[in-house]
């Protein structure tokens, strides 16, 4: 079959997912891409809930994140922020001004009982985006770190401690299923693509959602390696994987972690060599701008109509 | 006695009350004033609990106000507004940027129990302002405009329907009562002021709450008119004291609307002649700056001590 006209899900985390998202999105009409996004990293900020991952996705498909700093919005202003330091309020995690709004409608929605993904449904649509954007569970899923020095919600070791405590182990707190949409999602999907994002903390929590597992039982599954050349282009990565499962950071160590799940990866040139286990294909996955996410979800495409 | 060394309580809504205020507050040391502030004018927009008139005070005291506009933070900007419009958000009430912090640490209190006096105190300490800015009730009291097109909340008919709609009536939903620290306040007093603002929907809701009344039995109360020339320096008042009571607008109308209360009150330049039923002071009451509410304030201090 042509996967241009195959149903897709893509499983993503923060920025480097969210940029190979872009690409699918570009590249397949919007009724055939399903974005399911991790969700464990949410929290409650200045009594706002505010969802990472989910927020660079919107951002990013609907061209209006700040491409530089890989998250909020481009052009971004911190004005809320300088005043909430004249109030003596938390200021370890920056919300700019005019993302402050995603955070309002979102938190007004939940409040009175709107789900996440039904509130993320209409932010999608003000941003003009076709594609769904599906919060992995609506129910809350906390990814916590363990460290040399105790257990971190993701975001205080990520932002609040620069992910410097060295990691133990990673777990995540609630057993929050799936939503309806994502497991329908996946029940119709020809491909489910797992974007170039840490494994550990933005894929695992979406795997780990009960009734994921099964939904992607006889799925053809590609993955795009986060790792490149022994490096993470983002995050902290390279370090989690010997600290975690004490193997070299490479596209191998991707494989493995995703054992008996992925029909092939598409790794960095050069780190091809590399990859036991499922079928590889080597490109260019460093996406440094649009075009850049455009060519990688092609070449992602082509990779899966081969294997299919 | 000397109203240099005077406690005072002066009773306020937004734009000319703060002003007065601040003069107050640049004329008495701060442990000697405490401004009680109309709430009912509070609402929950984009889920924020937003209390106008004490954010005008509290901005206006604290020297961070937009002076030109009369409400909202100087050189503010409105990007949480534009993207709340892209969302489909209610725009009819604009919050500004850094004005979103205010509200923010508010709601984030009043949603853990903190009192809206206490979080109040909060916001103050962190604009630098020594004077106590009291809300006149802790439990929610909303004053509603009715109309010949039906009753609104104040907000609604105000800013919304920009008080366009004929006032036929003005009530006040709930029955909270004055907050201990406001009858504290005003137990202590050697003089109360009434600020130059709306007495219909800013200082009535004060005046009606539970337990004031009796508080202010036996005290020198001196109001400063808003109506000056026949004309209201801002808002709706000039065309609601013909709607509401069939009199022209003037001090007079103010005198009787507050009949039992007052000891004198302080009236423009020119519309001295028109008071009767207590004493009258003439004074330059229009404040265009800073310096203007300091004089006015120093010109109501030596009125009430020549009453006293």
């Amino acid at each position: 079959m042509s996967f241009a006209h195959a149903r897709v899900v893509a499983l993503s985390g923060g920025v480097g997912g969210a940029r190979l998202l872009y690409g699918l999105s570009r590249v397949l009409a919007p009724e055939r891409l399903a974005c399911v996004v991790n969700t464990g990293d949410d929290l409650v900020h200045w009594g706002l809930h505010v969802s990472p991952d989910v927020d660079t996705v919107l951002y990013t498909l609907g061209d209006v994140g700040d491409e530089a700093r890989g998250w909020g919005l481009a052009g971004e202003t911190f004005r809320a922020l300088a005043m909430m330091r004249r109030y003596g309020g938390d200021d370890w995690f920056a919300l700019g001004d005019g993302d402050l709004a995603t955070h309002l409608v979102r938190t007004e929605a939940l409040g009175r009982g709107e789900s996440l993904t039904r509130v993320t449904a209409r932010l999608a649509r003000g941003l003009g985006i076709g594609a769904r954007i599906l919060p992995m569970a609506d129910a809350p899923c906390r990814t916590m770190i363990a460290t040399d020095e105790g257990a971190l919600p993701f975001q205080r070791w990520f932002v609040a401690r620069r992910a410097e405590p060295r990691v133990r182990g990673v777990s995540f707190e609630g057993d929050a299923p799936a939503t309806p949409e994502v497991l329908a999602a996946l029940a119709e999907a020809d491909l489910v693509v797992i974007g170039p994002s840490n494994p550990y903390v933005s894929i695992d929590p979406i795997l780990t959602r009960p009734g994921v597992r099964e939904a992607l039982a006889g799925k053809l599954v590609v993955a795009v390696s986060p790792i490149v050349g022994g490096k993470a282009v983002k995050g902290p990565l390279a370090t989690m994987i010997p600290d975690l499962v004490g193997l070299a950071p490479g596209p191998d160590a991707i494989v493995r972690h995703y054992a008996g799940l992925l029909g092939g990866i598409v790794v960095e040139h050069g780190d091809e060599g590399e990859v036991t286990g499922c079928a590889v294909h080597a490109a260019r996955t460093v996406m440094g701008d649009r075009d850049g996410s455009v060519r990688l979800a092609r070449e992602v495409l082509a990779f899966a109509e081969t294997l299919a």
